[in-house]
């Protein structure tokens, strides 16, 4: 008797959890995911103009090996963000509606870690495009506006952010 | 021109990397996702048994906390790897072979953190189960026979193998 | 010769990273400690609801220690994230401009642990509350406008975002 | 009285532990720390040949620094894993057994930090026979056959696979 | 009625735990810091009597990178076990007796953060000073009594080690 | 010839490594094992004096499972600790002038685990001793002289200092 009243209990948890993560907490975000991206694109664009420097000194080797360092950990950092509101968030009836939905997410996957084998800012900035159109579709679940806006950081590239 | 080279070279790598990993290296192999959710399995079953003990003392407290966590990284774990060969050797091409691999993948993701927010023997085998269909069409896609075989430890269920 | 050349050089780049982090990248945002903040709040807040359950479930034992590691998580997260910008991108000048900095950050450091420490909305209020409050001097350095908003999650409190 | 038992109940449970791990949970498996040890070897083999390219690009040094990084983490995930084996696993009663077995874990240790400290294809190939041997002692001590066969990946090197 | 009971309960715990850390554990040792920061001294050597050697071998570059991420490990190390004896053990009163205290503690973290961005012995000395002079106040706060020593390892420079 | 130069060099470096660690760096210093294995006894006590209390209310599981974390960190950092200078610094001669030293290293992996899986003061008793005899030894290799004190901090027990 217990254990049946457990798995409903569980089933009752999993529709309030609908909407919800992987505690499930309900606090989803994609602006950690697109911060990360952008600090990607600064990344690459840092490290084009370090490389216009003197090669041989052993600050330049120090600073081209901690750019390189913060790029791969952005780029993982999107790629994870992105991969808990897929898993936790989004359902099969997401999909149904937005069927792009997957390939988007199969594409960032990709993106991100074409961005950490190269530095590329044409690469870099389809990661951000993706994860932007990623934001614009979730935003849109969540039934709230969106505007799109620079951010008030360099490189200033356009995030796709909540109307508040 | 070096700026031209250097696009040149970037194209030549990515199709050598077509079968490969984020580095890309090329090791990819799915048994450390099965051999994680073969542990989740294992950490429900001890969980189990484990509450069939006295919930008063600071041994059991103990345990029981370092069970739940155990679950919580291998769980973890289980996602993260599936997740890197998605992301990273699968492509498009792939889906269209295997239609119902992008969903598969989804479902493990959603089935990992289920796994993390219960304690259910039915969910952590369907989670086995899912990425056993995995690993049977990913040795498919690289060429290999699988064998079906039982795990040489507890909770001894049965794992997709690649045939040696 | 080049030694000297290395010391101007270094000095120049401290200039250029008068407004910036770690690398220096110049991406800083105190929205992520705020949204780790909020965490914490409603951590508290399922944590409390879940010690009115039946206590001798293993599902209600998972639950707890779930819940109790994800507080544990954003309190340090939050901490983290302010020790970054206070540490890379404040510098003495902006304590003398605005003389509780300092004592703001070790009380959001102090209550950060006394959240961990305790399942008490208070605190986790409080430490939200501190976090805001940075975050408003943080926007003012940059010279950004403010707005006072509801998260679009619960708790649904209220958060200093830029406005934008 | 409760004092007594408990203490029973700990000896009771060292003996059920004999033959597991940490938690202990009994899913001890070398493949792990073999995957690892191989992609020693492979990363060597990729840095010494990407060592023959134009040194003075940018993609260059982001991923002369990504191989670097994963050699090293392989190198580290080797040492732990067999690490755990032998802690928890592995008693005195098998030292006596296979007197060779704590020099080949120091022998483990050993070449995979000097695997981390130098680009050398003869010190991974000789940590991946290591960890070979000991995956050949361990399937002993389980009582399970083993066979050797080439990995499915490059570079295709020879593992101790137990026979299923 | 419970209720009020918890919060005397948390308010007696907080005065108990006035000397204490983010458990609060009570076991504070800023030696660990120490050891670090002289650890960043050592990776500065390092690194600048690397930089005569040949600068194309695979070795080289192997070394260099992991001389980089060595130094920038324990530059973290070095500000977050500062950051936890400030936050979780000094509190107001602290600041009173000693008011250089939160400049000294700032002074750490943005030390840190310029030691990860150059290789710069001056600065890494000038971390290692700051962080002996947090120490002796520490120990003074603790009513111990301190010595100055040379550290038994490269480079030997002085530490402030509490009397024994 | 390159290549031979390479290995000489590498040899050379070999033995200038004899006493050094992982980068090899030469830091080697026990008293981090040492006071993370007292952090173990402490945590020990904390648990059990903890279970005296109300095991109904949200804050008693919050702090249950922020004992057994913290246990369980320190536990581990104590094995790892040790198995660094194990595995980096100690070789072959040593093991011949110091035969119980590999069984000495085995122990404290063993009780490492069993303080984890266990809230026994008696185990945790024994592993700070072996980390002190470990502690003896090393200071013993390195030629300096050791000195037996209380640490000042509770649990207050004798930890083997290097005599300053």
């Amino acid at each position: 008797m217990k254990k049946i009243l457990q798995v409903i209990d569980r089933k009752h948890k999993f529709d309030e959890a609908s909407a919800h993560c992987d505690v499930p907490c309900g606090i989803y975000d994609p602006i950690t995911a697109q911060i990360s991206a952008l600090t990607v694109v600064r990344m690459v664009d840092l490290l084009n103009s370090h490389f216009e420097d003197n090669k041989e000194t052993v600050d330049f080797a120090n600073r081209a090996s901690r750019l390189v360092s913060t790029k791969e950990e952005h780029a993982e950092k999107t790629k994870h963000e992105i991969r808990i509101i897929w898993g936790d968030f989004l359902k099969e009836e997401h999909f149904k509606k937005y069927p792009e939905l997957n390939l988007i997410v199969h594409q960032i996957m990709k993106l991100g870690s074409e961005c950490k084998q190269h530095v590329d800012r044409e690469l870099a900035i389809e990661l951000l495009k993706k994860v932007n159109e990623f934001a614009e579709i979730f935003w849109d679940i969540k039934g709230e506006s969106v505007i799109i806006a620079k951010a008030p950081y360099a490189p200033n590239l356009e995030l796709v952010y909540r109307k508040i």
